[in-house]
């Protein structure tokens, strides 16, 4: 028995299902778990589709669904995994931990192929796992020198997602349009509060009795990106901000982790500036 | 455009959602939103669409899914709605209060037709309400004159549901037969954590940092019925038992009225012993 | 043995603690439980003690105390029980059902008083549970003319506490500085996201995946006086603005009962824009 | 400014609070921070004072707490800081990354001293962040010559505690007696569900909702020892065992690392069967 997974998305019409199923019946596949949604803002549907059944071809598949489907529909079936992540780091390492670690036992949907630091103080930690630390600092030089060298540094890794685990310096629009809903950020607080920086010194001089962590695909607007995942914690009155920045890197750390995981594991849609997430 | 809801539960086979969808769509019904759910120990499928469209015969829909689906299968279209609630109680009014004020205000898929106590302390608030309330007490008789009492006082409201709102007392096998998976209970710890009797007291002895409430069907076996849904909350070394009691409330309260909320918007299926919820 | 509440706050020194204890304890009263904090940004000292022991006379442990604390220390031992509350509402149920019924049954230290309320649609409800219900529209007059008649028909009741129950007022700063740090009010997000009008509307256009609410004091300032609590919960990319309202009721109502809790229950202090909260 | 950090146990009587408040404004400390707590049901007394002022000789403070309190108090002044910590592990690497990650950037009150592993599947892991690491096989051999070899391979570090992250031995009465209240559990499940063996799998069988951590003491009661902290997350009828293994993981790893933290930070006092932890 193999595994298909079917990922769609398209134009909204009446018995999208059915003709989608029927597709799925005709290749002999059971359905083992779906998930559709209609964005009737955007008149626009998404599914996933994991079926078993024979060992099947997934480019015919795809053919025949796009036969079926609405002009410009965008079908995957089989999308390649693991999915290869490059991280950007400055200098906490609290996420970049978390990564490393599930990478060296590979214990999921993705492969780091590479570490890129402002700062060298993650280029040890790094390396004891046989991983390659480039070392791109950003003082003293344009924006777009700094942008270009990481950007020639990627090329040859050929990076699936790239993902900001505490990068503490913000892409220009022409960097991002280079990686369009594959660059994954993690920002300190529970957006929309607290956007920009120092969030946690924000969050203690309003005297908020949460605290949280937000992970968003990047976008040209900064922390205004389609949101993948979130959490908060409780906090009191007796918190500093140091404790709350320890409380808080938990949660960054959580919830970046759920938020690689989702994406790599292809349960992902982004429509318009929001995430459709099938669980 | 109207809704119509379609509820299914069958033998699994190969191909099912796309007959189904094909007898949706060839009523010219579009699919808003699907669950679907292949339980593969008991080989059952389980699924729910909502469906939006032309006004349709829910009968010839049913007859129609039913041609296509294997035996015995489990058909619904459009269940009436609101589901009829007779609600237990005993002296504690906090799950009874959140009922019946959104029964006031007609704000659920359910309405309260009566409410029964086998004590006094509920009866003036319920009346408020302009509610019958029937004092059936338990003391000085047998459990079957008790039970019969109730079935009886039952019989003309044809309760689609019972709900256990605090009932302190254990009802039998042959009651519960009366009204198979139709009787809510809200057991107040995270079961099977502290099942039985003053679970509240048994969390303070074991010195656990949570406690929490469990909305269950009730079986024979108590308080062992199939789970619809639970939640915890934190506490610390300083709660007395009065304070979880205080607490724990809150959380029943909440269990019980999400429990109830699933339950009656046709959300809820039973497999043996679990209950699949699409929400 | 009796119970001796003691609250204390004033200008932070130090030996505060041993010289309060040694007061507490000359009255032989013991410390059965009790919190302090230092705003150390303030210079602020708060301190929480319960006490048990012999009867004592509260005005006489009050003048020992302060004889022996920084000027213009405040000083509170056994403050009145239960505080009377003035519920201010306009046509959502939730946060008055949760507050009337647990008045009905006497289960909190406070009690309701009235309810003003500047639609009617709330005067049936409120009436069944024999509380007075007044009508003061805010339609076709000046602010001024309908906050005067609020502070009228509050007048004789004297409540210690105005709480805004989903009341879509937005009161004058005149009128707030009539019960400065007295007025609680429940927002429905997580503060500061989301201010002003339409937060879940606000919440479906962002995509968040949280939704929450947040029990403050009311300043001058609209939605940024002092949080005394605040929850989130989860939501997904399927919730509509309709159904985020309806979870966010169970959140609003949770968190504004917490809150009157916790204030009513002598828990909670003011410094600066914040609340301390010794739970 | 110095901080001292000041630990009272001891039998409960009047005035407590008082005189050890006395003592140390007697050393011209300040009190940023105390906690303190009552066992009425073993009256004892149980007090956490974070203090800062001149430097202080910590014995002599010591000293001169012991004559003012009960016999057979347990005073602690600045206790060693960091903790030594030995790990054990069997195959699971979720905790133990998650520890050494920590322990590589100081980020702690603990420093990791040694892992020992009944299999080698860490080993590798482990060395990359230079430290060692013990293969201790338990097959073929009788469990006293397996712990013996543990206890004198422990020996040469004097660990301050044993963390057991995923060890899936059960440790001999005798074991456990040379550390006691020093060895920390992870247990795959919120206690007192599911102890014993398989958690996961139980829970899946029994179809809760939520599935959970707890971190505790071992005592020679197995899964029975005072619980630090514990946490559950909610799941839906669609986890399968392996997923909610996956989902669990996370948990157990957030809730070992914040009993670490509160253990080694000198926070968690031991009351009988239970905790008192002054977070």
């Amino acid at each position: 028995m193999n595994s298909t997974l079917i990922l769609i998305q398209c134009r909204d019409k009446i018995g999208l299902v059915s003709q989608i199923a029927k597709v799925i019946v005709s290749y002999n596949l059971n359905i083992d778990a779906m998930h559709q949604y209609v964005d009737e803002g955007e008149f626009l549907f998404f599914a996933r589709f994991e079926c078993s059944g024979p060992a099947t071809d997934s480019g015919i598949i795809r053919d025949e669904l796009l036969k079926h489907l609405p002009e410009q529909a965008i079908v995957k079936v089989n999308p390649p995994s693991p999915k290869k992540l490059a991280i950007l780091v400055t200098k906490e390492y609290h996420c970049l931990g978390d990564i490393l670690t599930r990478n060296f036992f590979h214990n999921t949907d993705a492969e780091v192929c590479c570490v890129i630091g402002n700062h060298t103080d993650l280029k040890s930690f790094t390396e004891r796992f046989s991983l390659p630390f480039y070392y791109i600092p950003h003082q003293e030089r344009s924006k777009e020198d700094f942008e270009s060298e990481i950007l020639n540094t990627l090329s040859p890794h050929q990076p699936d997602y790239l993902v900001l685990a505490k990068f503490m310096q913000i892409l220009s629009t022409d960097f991002v349009s280079r990686y369009p809903n594959r660059i994954i950020n993690i920002h300190h607080s529970f957006l929309p509060a607290f956007a920009g920086g120092r969030p946690y010194h924000q969050a203690f001089v309003r005297g908020v009795k949460l605290i949280g962590a937000t992970a968003h695909f990047v976008t040209e607007s900064l922390d205004d990106g389609p949101i993948i995942t979130q959490q908060t914690i409780t906090i009191d009155h007796a918190y500093t901000v140091a404790e709350m920045v320890r409380a808080g890197q938990e949660v960054e750390k959580t919830v970046l982790n759920k938020a690689i995981g989702l994406v790599t594991g292809d349960k992902v849609f982004v429509s318009g500036n929001k995430t459709i997430v099938f669980e």
